[in-house]
């Protein structure tokens, strides 16, 4: 599987190591890795574990620049001594190691890629600006079929396994400098080094912003950590205060990440927490609101003036307040009127726009004309469409045109609660320059 | 549109009625109601606001047996003199009215369907047990077009907007009579009659489960209910207390309610709240452990003598305990034992089933297994799966197959609390006979 990954996309030399086995997929195969031609740069390596010594000493010699193991039955079983081992192996020879025990690393420009799902089971994303790094080979493979199945740009996947020599503080500074990385998603179960995570994530938020899921959180949940990656949970409060110090935005569960990264990924920040609210069904205005509110976001009367100019464009049965209710015979124009206003508006910072395409006025062309106001870049703006079939082709199309569209107004509220929240960080923060 | 979705549907006859037109879709049109042939058991009416006290009275002197009135154009845009007008009228025949300002009716078995919104944009459900009722035809109309696109069965839909003389009580006490509705999903945004409300659904929660969304429960969001149906919303505090003596399972949000009716049309209850996991990803197996704590379900350890019996039948690198990790190579069989094993364990009352379908050795074959178990009836059973269009068309056959199945551990955690709560209401409830 891996090496099939490796002969399809990658573009450089791939030489297959296996003793019992002269080609491998049509590739001249060695019988071991001293005695590759030329020079090495990684070693994947997909042994049974008591093998992984000898490989990685091997690799040692043929001064091999980096290496993946997939391979697990090491800490994670109780095999401390021997992942010790191959430790020792490693930094005697300086070789930085993703894993044991893991799914390895995805890259979307030199299409490097260790990942050991057939491709039918888990789609791959496209090249893009979200990075991911993973304690669980499991959330990491769902985030990247989502990402893939749903058109979303991935940069780097990296899940870490047992953590021999690189960890995730030395995965989030690097990512940190990473030039295209510009959104950093986080699944963590434990950490070794408390201190430098939050030194680390606290610098590397300045730059870029960096969402976390923290597992294990209830005691019962640390119990089941325990048995899974075998790392200290640690205490909830900690975590959260960890999160906070540092600019982390907390995420509740997977989906609320991959939300948040469309969102950081799609939109500009907001300058605050000011949310004006379009709708044509009067019932989604009041639950965008409830959901709003209860985020602790605003949601401010419109400006005056502001709203005298919508009266003048729109019938006198659609109500112009916030949120502005198109009512159900809404068409495009009507939510042109409204983006407009809503993007001058001084008292709003960012807009969220509900659309339900069950109505009959209102038709595929309002795409166009939220992309545009989309495109503007001047505050951030997220949509909510539900529904069928109809409601989920224009909900693709909106995503498509770089408009994150939500099912689910809690959701969206969410998601422009992580917005305001970085946005106060960054302003918050004495970032060092 | 609406006389489309008659002729279509409908199997009874169906007359038109305009004072303009000889003929509509091939059928005869009457200048008047009063001039139609026989009995007419049901009208529907879309005239403008000002012309329907007429057609009321019309429909009085027919001895028409009930009216949909879709038009808006009364009290909702203070047009209150009209409204009572017309209920006046309504009242001295004994007309009951659905209406008016709302979407109106869709019946699944007699195929009276008064929803203007085109079929092409919005799906209609096929015949099942959940029935909704709802203040706001947006609302609404999202979830009769997820029911339709998601295979889900529907008996009735009332959008009941301004209340003429059937309000939420009326319909309430209905459904919990109606032979063909298991599940009752319901959108408030007030109500004038509390007591009564109370009471009845307290009664109906005896019989069926009732879902609901109280919209309007912050402060804004209030304000924007008034301007949106006009109902004295009422604060949260008062109407969380109503839920809660009413049995009324409190939905956060439109899809959270879709869920629950998910869940309580297809699952048994529940005998307690411990819960009982199974997982091929650890990672999932932690959240899903802390989804649950953070619910206030239990998820205790398995009985020992069935933890010997999983043991005999698994590798040893699966972890068997709550949550059992059948780890990443899980095949098919290892979800049979696993399920078996649940499903006999007494300190298990429901069982949320993770499968993380992108894992090279999991296929199709895991759906019989697990509808198999579902289809004892013994224990609630959901699912959790994940990921792109493989996953997708894997979900979609474990829904089919009965078994309700999210992406989000949290909503099958929700769902599992959902069931939990109704049973324990049921228990302390002292239900009239």
């Amino acid at each position: 599987m891996i090496l099939d990954d490796f002969v399809k996309g990658f573009g450089g030399k791939v030489y297959p190591v296996n003793p019992h086995e002269k080609e491998i997929l049509g590739l001249k195969c060695y019988s071991s890795v001293t005695k590759i031609p030329g020079k090495v740069d990684l070693a994947t390596i997909a042994v049974p574990a008591k093998y992984v010594p000898q490989v990685m000493q091997e690799c040692g010699k043929k001064k091999v620049k980096g290496a993946v193991i997939i391979s697990g039955g090491f800490s994670e079983v109780g095999n401390v001594k021997l992942e010790e081992e191959v430790r020792q192996i490693a930094n005697k020879y300086k070789i930085p190691v993703i894993g044991p025990n893991c799914l390895g690393v995805f890259d979307s420009t030199s299409k490097v890629d260790t990942l050991f799902n057939p491709r039918y089971k888990m789609e791959r994303p496209r090249r893009g600006g979200i990075s991911f790094i993973t304690q669980s080979g499991a959330v990491g493979a769902v985030v990247m079929d989502w990402a893939g199945a749903k058109g979303f740009g991935v940069s780097k996947f990296i899940s870490y396994g047992n953590a021999l020599n690189i960890d995730e503080v030395d995965l989030l500074n690097y990512l940190g400098k990473d030039k295209e990385t510009n959104v950093i998603c986080m699944y963590l179960e434990g950490t070794r080094r408390g201190k430098e995570f939050i030194k680390t994530a606290k610098k590397v938020s300045c730059r870029k912003p960096i969402i976390g899921i923290k597992a294990g959180k209830t005691e019962q949940g640390a119990k089941a950590v325990a048995s899974h990656t075998g790392s200290l949970a640690g205490s909830a409060m900690v975590w959260e205060a960890a999160f906070q110090q540092s600019g982390v935005i907390d995420a509740r569960g997977m989906e609320q990440m991959f939300n948040y990264a469309r969102v950081f990924a799609e939109q500009p920040l907001p300058r605050g927490k000011r949310i004006g609210i379009i709708t044509n069904g009067g019932g989604f205005g009041v639950l965008a609101t409830d959901a709003c509110i209860k985020n602790n976001l605003e949601v401010p009367p419109l400006n005056k003036k502001i709203v005298e100019e919508i009266k003048k464009k729109v019938p006198k049965y659609a109500v112009i307040k916030n949120p502005i209710d198109l009512v159900g015979d809404a068409d495009v124009h009507r939510y042109e009127v409204a983006l407009d206003a809503m993007l001058k508006d001084k008292t709003i910072d960012a807009i969220l726009c509900i659309i339900l395409f069950q109505t009959a006025d209102i038709d595929s062309s309002v795409i166009s004309v939220i992309a545009e106001a989309s495109d503007k870049r001047k505050k951030p703006i997220v949509c909510c469409a539900a529904g069928g079939s109809y409601s989920a082709l224009h909900m693709r199309l909106l995503e498509e045109a770089g408009v994150p569209t939500f099912e689910s107004l809690i959701d969206a509220a969410d998601a422009l609660t992580a917005l305001a929240y970085y946005e106060d960080f960054k302003e918050g923060a004495t970032c060092p320059i």
